[in-house]
């Protein structure tokens, strides 16, 4: 935590009794190079707006430790009370992508482009479509985060691979880039580093839940990595963080515009997130299913969701001018194989072993697996994803501390996916764990996840709607 | 600042980008002993109300420090944002309260009372009120402030008096409140610790403005004294913290609905605070005007509010059961001596030079004077009550620090009130400084404090009004 003077000033209580009165200049407008945080959070407090060098300062204090802890927290409480406009969001994104490095890359043959997803469950899309869009000659210099919580990361499911690093330094990971094409790597520490102090603080204050504050966390940390295009995937339901299309849809208005402002070309696709995407949750399971993907033989949801966030990078990357063009090319890229060569290489120039593409008990796994099954006749009418997710979580798939360690081979596989028909008995869930550790509160959860019902639910729709530049506006 | 285990959990942005799904359970019910403050935070930030053992939950960690500062911070924000209930504003009293000492007094002649203000400029009643009740028969265990900001404090006017000592332990609090009826101290240390951390942080955090916070603030503190009763002086106005009437009302209920459910007979009473109260605006000054009043040769204003709080506490304590008594018998003590030789024996018994009552030039004071004249004809329509009180801190008599020296003798005298009628030239303000220190600025202040107008301003009421526990409730 950082330290600062701390300089007590009047109110009609304190710290003394029989106070008198109050400053009201606190209140005042603000004006560098006179800025106190006090009067910031009153700022926002009251609803205001503030500049761009009141927001330069936050950022700079944020960055620079000027700020204390209880300031900043106070600050991002006032923020999810008042909100912040448009302008203030692209200026608190900006001075968060320039707290840390922002990557140049020179003498790519097109536009890099990445996708980003705000978080579902079995979500394996990345590893798919990096290659994809790679294989089609859009550059992804994609830059992802670890499980946490009952969360999966692409970060731990590629270390599923053995010897595969993602810890690249800057300039190995643009060497990645230009020689491959792609690359699958963690956030170095010099990547919007006041993000990292913000989103700690943000965690344990009960300020995640706010647009302009997950809206700069993203972007800042997606445009330092030197991308010229990206792609939102923004989950709606209730698996995902927006539980509704409209508050989806709000974010990625918001996403899309302070991508524009950053110059960054910027797309955003709603999907549901109401069922786990695919079939497998956990980290082996799902680069085996991404593997399969990539081979043609993946789940539709997988493949069709991939292949659209492909093709949109593949046009933001300028390789393409129409998306159908683009779509054809990505699928192009499947059935021939070109991805799945573009995986092999990531993995071999990532230091792992490029075998497990063709064997997949080259990959940690378990043996040991226990079923849960129907307990009436009926249909299938939801597969909880959050239960899902926080089943593979129990089994050690996922982590609940930052520096705990997980289990590359335990997860979730689904047998069956809501609108099945089935007797009671049939499989739904096959839970793959390691010598019973956290089956027992798994299987709870995954009893909880599961619905059955006398008649088949709606069908939804996988992709809810998209958000460009224009319509974001 | 304490120090805390950081849990960082999933949200859709960080810490890494390409974050899964978050982990709802973050707002679920709440239920001791698995209590987490991030859950504290999230129910009320989304408008939830905490039940007592969640409120307990809060203070205790305040006060043991295992809440975090920046927790706290955010916590404090969020009351602000969505206020509290009676019940949830009586159980951080009463929290707030236990986290320290209540004294408790036996024996007295009848019930202990005291008074606080919220605060204005040059109120100096307490210095009248208190030995004036107490020469009636009311116990008066008053714990008082100090300066701070531009504000004054009853304890750095008491210091004015040669020798007088504040820092009475509570062993000689009870023993001079026994033996005079009447002890005027600071705090100490053991009442309400909680609210000397939370104070400090409201005060960098803009967290001050939320009338759940003030009235636990202030109400934990004066329940902690002892007392049986309270007569509170909500002030409204330019020079107070409440701008307008029905907010200082609104503080008003909420402080007396408090005091009632914690056993304490509360009053309030409203009164205006746009000009300062008196003449005289420092703290030898204040002195001196107090001891004038108490020899029946004071202002109007202050010896009027002080007989109207005094009666009230007169009656509160149990010593006359009609107001109207109770005035008579205040305005008894003024006009016997009584009051004032009340004040000399406080005086005495707190190591005090009883001599000052009868002779000012044994306090602190300067000859240096500098008059602020009125501009041009016309009546004197405004004295900006804060401008006057930020005047006299300008000079010296107040402080920014709480570690700051401040100089007793100086200070602001009014030569002239809202509605008198001047010629341009004509003294409005002396100002009393020590060889010219702060004098170009508090001679700023002093200016823009007056406006004259044409006309004379409409006469004003001192007393806007009266809350008790019944209209209170």
């Amino acid at each position: 935590m950082a330290a600062a003077r701390v300089q007590v000033e009047a109110g009609p209580d304190g710290p003394g009794a029989d106070r008198e009165c109050p400053d009201s200049s606190k209140n005042s407008t603000i004006l560098a190079p006179f800025m106190r945080a006090v009067d910031l959070i009153g700022t926002k407090r009251d609803g205001g707006s503030l500049d761009r060098a009141a927001v330069d300062f936050f950022v700079d204090g944020v960055t620079r430790g000027t700020w204390p802890d209880y300031q900043i927290a106070a600050f991002l409480m006032a923020v999810v009370w008042r909100g912040m406009t448009a302008d203030e969001t692209a200026w608190l994104t900006d001075a968060m992508v320039r707290s840390g490095r922002r990557v140049a890359f020179d003498g790519l043959p097109a536009i890099p482009v990445d996708k980003h997803s705000t978080g579902g469950v079995g979500d394996k899309t990345s590893l798919v479509l990096a290659p994809l869009a790679a294989a089609c000659g859009a550059p992804v210099p994609m830059m992802s985060g670890r499980a946490l919580g009952h969360t999966g990361g692409t970060l731990d499911k590629l270390e599923s691979i053995p010897g595969f690093r993602v810890d690249l330094d800057e300039a190995a990971f643009k060497r990645a880039v230009a020689t491959i094409g792609c690359a699958l790597v963690g956030q170095t520490d010099q990547i919007a580093p006041a993000d990292r102090r913000l989103y700690a603080l943000r965690d344990v204050t009960g300020t995640v839940q706010s647009i302009p504050l997950i809206t700069a966390s993203i972007m800042s940390k997606k445009i330092a990595e030197g991308i010229g295009g990206l792609v939102l995937d923004v989950k709606a339901g209730r698996g995902a963080f927006m539980k509704t299309a409209p508050d989806a849809r709000r974010l990625a208005a918001s996403l899309v515009a302070t991508g524009a402002r950053a110059g960054v070309r910027t797309q955003a696709v709603i999907t549901a997130m109401d069922t786990p995407l695919g079939n497998t949750v956990g980290n082996t399971l799902e680069i085996i299913e991404a593997i399969d993907t990539l081979k043609g033989q993946g789940p539709e949801d997988v493949t069709a969701l991939s292949v659209l966030l492909a093709a949109l990078m593949v046009v933001l990357a300028g390789v393409e001018t129409s998306f159908e063009q683009a779509e054809r090319r990505v699928r192009d890229a499947l059935a021939s194989g070109a991805g799945l060569d573009k995986l092999r290489r990531v993995i071999e120039h990532q230091g792992g072993d490029p075998r497990v593409v063709d064997d997949e008990t080259r990959l940690p796994r378990t043996d040991d697996t226990a079923r849960v099954a129907a307990p009436r006749d009926g249909y299938l009418s939801r597969l909880d994803a959050e239960l899902v997710g926080r089943a593979a979580m129990a089994l050690g798939a996922g982590r609940d501390r930052v520096d705990a360690p997980i289990d590359h081979g335990v997860g979730a596989r689904l047998l069956a996916r809501p609108g099945a028909a089935l007797r009671a008995g049939d499989p739904i869930v096959e839970l793959c764990h390691r010598a019973g550790r956290g089956l027992d509160a798994a299987s709870a959860l995954v009893r909880d996840a599961i619905v059955i019902a006398d008649e088949p639910p709606p069908a939804t729709p996988l992709v809810l709607g998209l958000v460009d530049e224009r319509s974001a506006a």
